[in-house]
């Protein structure tokens, strides 16, 4: 509690303070235009925020997230059951999507494997993911998870245990983003993006 | 409404992204963050927006926000009611207050007079300074708007306005900031710093 503030300021600047990328001045400054915006508008956002959690949650089958009982893309009789893409986060399903490239199904695994913070498979949605490719007939399974040193790692755990079952595994390719100068790119990337090659 | 969203998700979204200086990106993972925590942390939020905006108010003399009938400065017994300071904002008396500098009252404009935004002396608490100076002996007003053209146009202003009834009208001082480098100082602010030259 803050004691420059009146109690009920104080409180909210406290609470907006808490959200990811918000500090004290951040927080200080959407208070007050909370404060200046009509009724209506805070009520709007304070139900927003209510509503959302009271009505989402993981879809029953990718755990990616809605508010229904499936996800509007498990749902889809369009996509493609065939292929299953593993993403770590359910924002990279939303990314992906916007790619407009994807046509299968997801599996979100909620983390990735990282043993300084805990995280093993059994924190994400691993097991559920076995259980669903024992029930469902399919023939690949692209691992969408991130370029970083954990993205990997779980990448490389997902490939060790699906490829012993006959499942074809691919990984994401990694290479120099798209409009991106090579001038600026780091060492790493410019290697993967060598690597990566392929014949025109 | 966003259609790659489920409903409540899509709505929270962009309820966030309303807020100043919050896109859809960053609005996207507050609203990813906020699904994220307990139950009890989001009601705290939205709690804490309701309460603010039915709480608080102007304090009826200096027009600062409080969550009473006057403002804990107001109110204080201890505080020199001999002197004014005008500020713009209810942020800048928190600002100034933080300075432990000034030990009088503050009177809160709402702003600044700015013709391009149709905003003149009417649609900022003068009049209610112009009454407050009638009913209560005053011996000098400090003019602390901000060094913009708006606040300096609001300072001009008002100082002719509060002189000729026998008021002393001061305004902060301008300079190089504390701990400012004066190879990096605006050359605005360097002449300011010339003119208001003091002998040590």
């Amino acid at each position: 509690m803050n004691s420059e503030y009146s109690d009920a300021l104080g409180n909210l600047v406290d609470q907006l303070a808490k959200l990811p990328g918000i500090g004290r001045k951040s927080a200080q400054r959407l208070a007050f235009h909370i404060l200046k915006q009509p009724d209506k508008e805070a009520r709007l956002l304070a139900k927003a925020i209510i509503d959302a959690k009271e009505k989402i949650h993981y879809c029953k089958t990718c755990y990616n997230l809605t508010d229904q009982e499936y996800c509007s893309i498990c749902r889809n009789p369009n996509r493609d059951t065939s292929v299953i893409c593993v993403v770590e986060d359910a924002r990279d399903v939303l990314a992906l999507e916007r790619a407009n490239e994807f046509r299968g199904l997801y599996h979100v695994l909620h983390g990735a494997i990282s043993p300084m913070d805990g995280i093993g498979p059994e924190q994400l949605k691993v097991k559920e993911l076995l259980l669903r490719l024992q029930s469902q007939p399919t023939e690949e399974v692209i691992i969408a998870t991130n370029t970083s040193i954990e993205g990997e790692a779980t990448a490389m755990y997902l490939a060790n245990l699906l490829k012993p079952l006959g499942i074809k595994v691919t990984r994401i390719a990694q290479g120099l983003p798209v409009g991106g100068d090579i001038q600026y790119a780091d060492e790493v990337t410019l290697a993967r993006a060598f690597e990566g090659r392929w014949e025109i």
